[in-house]
């Protein structure tokens, strides 16, 4: 009946996860996208705009994107916005744009579901699900894209500890869908001269407990285009699979989130200084060298 | 061509909320509730279990609650968990034991709506739509609620800050509907002894910024349930317009968060102190007094 | 040679407490200041500026506060100040300022040590050393101020939790020193519409953990005046023994802290509201009327 | 007379930092221990016990660290512990043996001081000074390292902001001392899994706004051992200057921060890791080969 005595105890959690469990599988997972393989030695990178705006921007990131050695094409058609009045995407005429794009330049697409009611229209246009930050506990969306045959890009949850962010990847293996990429994309804290705190610690901590491929986003993570560079590279080193980083042509009329955009000229200068940095670490990207020299000279 | 003057800049938010702002609407906004009214100077207590169980277990909580001087009952049937290998709620089943324990008491009824898919369901039994913590910013189920026609209770984001939080209660209004309560319900911080930290801070702060009424959830705030009482009467006295209390009559058998449940005589006793509070604020919680002492010799 | 295996867990913190542990000495301790019982049935109110200016504003103030109920003259000579160029104080002039005014009025007075090498001095003009929030853990004062004969204000670290609180008046009691008071001052959060979250939850938590005496600085938790009357209302409804409040004739032109000081009459409207509150919740203030009456056609 | 309108206003700050500021003086400053540059295209790392435990501990440890490429030992002889019942450094015995390992192997010596009243002495045996995480803001112990002559190490407070540190840093330039480096050591937020977060994102953001030398401390930062090399790689990356690295033979009988010790082998495989990251970005690590491969046979 007495209750009192354990009462400064901290509330145990659920039992530890179990298909996400690197004891459950030792071996990394590598996810598939394309023939591009997420989790395995070499680090793949996707880039393009926050938010499909039209054609001729998506197509010219696209090309940028892809002569500087980005693998996969990331854009938003429908966008998370905390105000209402904010641009919230194209909706379906965004993820067309992105069917187009992939079309002609061959590179997958990486771009977000918000809604249970959307991801049957999403998974028509994406090589990957983006799942967001503030849906990361969004169950009845977890469950849904479990039940999808195509990748899942999860992204941790801005104040979401470790522990929750494998339990929701536990969620959509859980339905059947063993294609789950995590990404770190900047945590919570007091800390107010950056957008949010990328949490690197979370990158070895992740692979240790888990199987599943660890990306990480130092755009959304530091929200200043010149510290993405840095945390890029520090990314690599810290043992990511990938990166998700935001490139547009011009940021300061970017529809959302210009401030941490990339210029095309700035992505192909972190590519090559990431690249070093891989190979420092045992794993490389491929940067299709002439084109990128053919670009350099476009731009 | 040079952003770098301005980088260790904050991004800059959007610009401030319109429809909840307290410049728009200086009067305080009532939700009428079944002819209770939050947001007047009645504290109107929410009450229940956390999530439904049974017949008889409801009924049971109801009668305790009610006679206690609980206006309205709580009680989720369907429940964002952690993990997915907790008890996820009975769904439609618990909401017909709400609709049923409803018309036995005449208690009205709040409970949780998680998805948009279910959001014409959940509003055909209950009174008022709750949207979670989890999905605070689960912008298309905010755009779905905003477009019903009976009362939304919003939990603030465990991360969210006041400023986001009004903007979500933004989009709700913006999709038409005007009935809105506000819940501040912890919010996630270092400290490790409590559940979450209670942001009493909040209330004032919100209720000069908004017209919106505002309650308190001291359960899930603290995660103790003995702490609840002593959190509840400075939430009244704070000036909250009502509470949200979990009770159980064995927090130890409940299948969702026992050890942050009031014992229906432990709620009984949080009644009557906290009806001295309010009433030394200038405010008043109705108990039903005859009642009242025939329940404390039945329980 | 292994330790990889638990090497996901949280490292283990040091053994509880034992001597400011409530298990060691279940009766709450009553802290004697000049006859002024902190821990005991009454609500003690300790007030004044943040900083000593000069004279004139200090005698002022004080009568003000000690005509609206305060029990404890509180006012900065040695300030902590985040940058070199703000004012730092009137040091031991501010001393002496405190000890004149404390014998014109009959009022004690707490004021804060920040170095070893000072303590004997404020122990000399002191009726209560106050260590700050950012000397929480400057172990080296906690020894000397555990020596020492006066009564200890000890605040709790901006992000300190409640078990490092407990360890850092653990330091103080073990030196000999048993007159320790404990204050609750706001932690650091992700939230800034507030200076910081004031932590409501601890106070209860505090309670039950240690028999010490428990006090709440609404002023610099919330850093906005007009918030601090609903958080010291809710404060003593919390159960907290007393709150520290800054007071000033002229905000706007305080060397510190202006933005979060109460005017006089605010402060004597809030000691009427606290009583109330304090009534309701078993406790009380002794508010001197005649005098009160007489400041309030003075003021 | 009315304060109302601005008070949902965040209280603003001090105005900038000034002898810290890099808009002050662009060029980086270097500062020289010894011989040593921290702020040169070098990056020093810096190792040792956590606390100074005996002679034949510390001199084996500071081999191991300068036969591995380590060019400054630390080592605590005043340490400050949460508990008052931990082991708290052999205070001038432990200075004394820093003192007799430095002149053996020629290491210049890092060594917390946590006392006014101490630096006089500290600063007889130490090369360095260090300042720890929870003296950030003690504004006395600031002015006193300031007027030193010797070089100072300063820890981030645990939940300072980047604009706090720098602050610090200023009331050490402003008293004399312009030999300071600044050093991340993780920020606590609400992740549980590592004992604090790193905050990598700092070592750009405090090089872009300061000329001061930035190093990164991952031992404390993590909690863990086997996370250190991860996040030293991942500093080096970002632009770290130097690290700041615990090493222990016997972590398991260490007398403070065991977990997070590393052993000698596993300091040396850090070592030719970081090299690799450290050229990958156009910096080195001088690691004496020869004695190098000497120690590895010996221990």
């Amino acid at each position: 009946m007495e209750r009192g005595k354990n009462s400064q105890q901290v509330i145990s959690g659920p039992p530890p996860v179990k298909l996400v469990n690197r004891e459950t599988k030792p071996e990394g997972t590598i996810v598939n996208v394309q023939g591009i393989q997420i989790g395995s030695s070499e680090v793949v990178v996707m880039a393009g705009p926050c938010a499909v705006e039209n054609r001729e921007q998506l197509l010219a990131i696209a090309r940028a994107v892809q002569a500087s050695g980005g693998k996969i094409l990331r854009g938003g058609a429908f966008k998370p916005r905390t105000s209402p009045y904010s641009f919230t995407g194209l909706k379906e005429e965004g993820l067309k744009l992105l069917a187009t794009v992939r079309q002609e330049t061959g590179l997958p697409v990486v771009t977000e579901v918000m809604d249970t009611r959307q991801v049957e229209m999403v998974c028509r246009y994406a090589d990957i699900l983006q799942v967001g930050s503030r849906n990361m506990q969004n169950f009845a969306l977890l469950e849904e894209v479990g039940q999808c045959n195509i990748p899942v890009l999860l992204k941790r949850g801005m104040s979401a500890t470790i522990k929750e962010f494998l339990f929701a990847a536990e969620y959509i293996l859980k339905h059947g869908n063993q294609q789950v990429i995590l990404c770190e994309r900047g945590i919570r804290t007091f800390e107010t001269s950056t957008r949010y705190t990328l949490d690197l610690n979370a990158v070895p901590m992740l692979k240790k407990l888990s199987h599943l491929p660890v990306i990480v986003d130092p755009s959304h993570g530091t929200g200043h285009w010149w510290m993405v560079p840095w945390l890029a590279k520090a990314a690599v080193a810290v043992g990511a699979d990938g990166l998700l980083v935001e490139v547009h042509y011009k940021p300061e009329e970017a529809l959302s989130d210009g401030p941490q955009c990339l210029r095309p000229d700035k992505f192909d200068s972190m590519m090559q200084e990431i690249n070093k940095v891989a190979r420092a670490v045992g794993r490389k990207i491929s940067i299709p060298k002439p084109i990128h020299e053919l670009s350099n000279s476009t731009v």
